[in-house]
């Protein structure tokens, strides 16, 4: 099985770090192969813009998605997305590791997500959910938070204070992974590392290598049957 | 009333670009000020790093939020963050205006939110929510999308097929405006303008101007107050 980690966070020791390092590891160790787009160390450039092709559609008036079909359709993406997307392709299993920053993914991680998945080669013209252009591979999140369990799992008195932890993954789980087709697995959180000693990050690091191996003998959630719903009507306002 | 609008889109002539135009005109009309982040045309770096800082707490491991910590404490944050701080305190009423992508923001303004809202200026040491440090402000989003309404808040047997709306919004209107404080006005959200004709265009932007006008006469939902809560506790594993 080929695995993609992509990687968010800037620091080589953070808890981010040994995380991927450790999955690198285990995963290795069970005769996959590792890719880790490590982002911060490949200075990845998270802003979408014509930056993201060689080829241009209309030079007077910037349509993401229409540049990023006419570059589908004329080899026409730039050469660091065309390596990611060779990356995201050649994977079974796409892990995204990072910091919760602000409830979702630090900018550099979105910016993978913004400019990597791009109309006609990762979605469109039919391509989605369990249609979609990634399906047959499996997604999983590995995360760390600054805050405690019970500030986002809610479960003693909290409820309410933060954004509760379903609207935190959706826009992953739901709007990335099974968007674009993937099953996705059940996420690993490291609640608070930077309250944690080192006995006790050392247990986290062995509780996400043993999630690992049971979530990869897991097929994962299954996205959303698109034939099951009426199709996309682009409803006419007055 | 200054407003500042954090404007994320890089077409000047887009719809986004059109409803900030429409937004300005209207509010400088009834007399307000108005201050626009354009951040494709700012060039903003959306990167949290180490270029977050003029100051250093520790050059051997970069944690982000001690690094926010002494630099707030140190007059440290670099004249890019620095600036874009002191708009927002001075505003009273701060809109996003953005088109969604992939669910949430484009990646350089989730970078803004990442970068400026530092810990110790913005949030921490107790301030956050009813006792957030922009207290007394309010924030409104204002957004594009790509697909039609039913996709979005589902009420024609689209229910599943994409992440409700209720957890598109949260990371913004709970996670950002909330936690920091702020009240929240209703967003404006123009649903697929792409797919709207020149007169529906108009229509929808008049829209926005009425959406704007009744907004500012309204208070906005308030956070949650914080010591309705337990106090966060950094539970130790075992």
């Amino acid at each position: 099985m080929n695995v993609l980690i992509v990687h968010a966070h800037h620091e080589p020791k953070s808890f981010n770090g040994a995380m991927t390092a450790r999955a690198t590891k285990e995963l290795e160790a069970a005769g996959h192969t590792v890719v880790v787009s490590d982002l911060y160390a490949m200075g990845f450039n998270p802003v979408s813009d014509r930056r993201n092709f060689t080829t241009v559609a209309n030079g007077d008036y910037l349509k993401q998605q229409r540049e990023e079909q006419h570059a589908h359709d004329n080899g026409g993406f730039a050469p660091d997305i065309s390596a990611e997307m060779d990356k995201l392709d050649a994977c079974d299993l796409l892990i995204f590791q990072y910091p919760l920053w602000w409830f979702g993914m630090p900018a550099i991680l979105k910016g993978w997500v913004d400019r990597v998945l791009a109309m006609g080669r990762m979605y469109g013209g039919g391509k989605w959910f369990d249609s979609g252009a990634l399906s047959g591979k499996r997604g999983m999140v590995a995360m760390t938070t600054g805050g405690p369990e019970p500030m986002y799992v809610a479960p003693e008195g909290y409820e309410g204070l933060n954004p509760p932890l379903s609207s935190i993954m959706a826009p992953v789980h739901h709007g990335v992974f099974w968007f674009t087709g993937m099953r996705v697995l059940e996420p690993y959180i490291a609640w608070a590392p930077a309250h944690l000693d080192d006995e006790q990050r050392a247990a986290t690091l062995d509780g996400y290598a043993a999630h690992l191996h049971e979530q990869l003998e897991r097929e994962g959630a299954p996205p959303p049957v698109a034939a099951e719903y009426p199709p996309p009507i682009f409803v006419r306002k007055q």
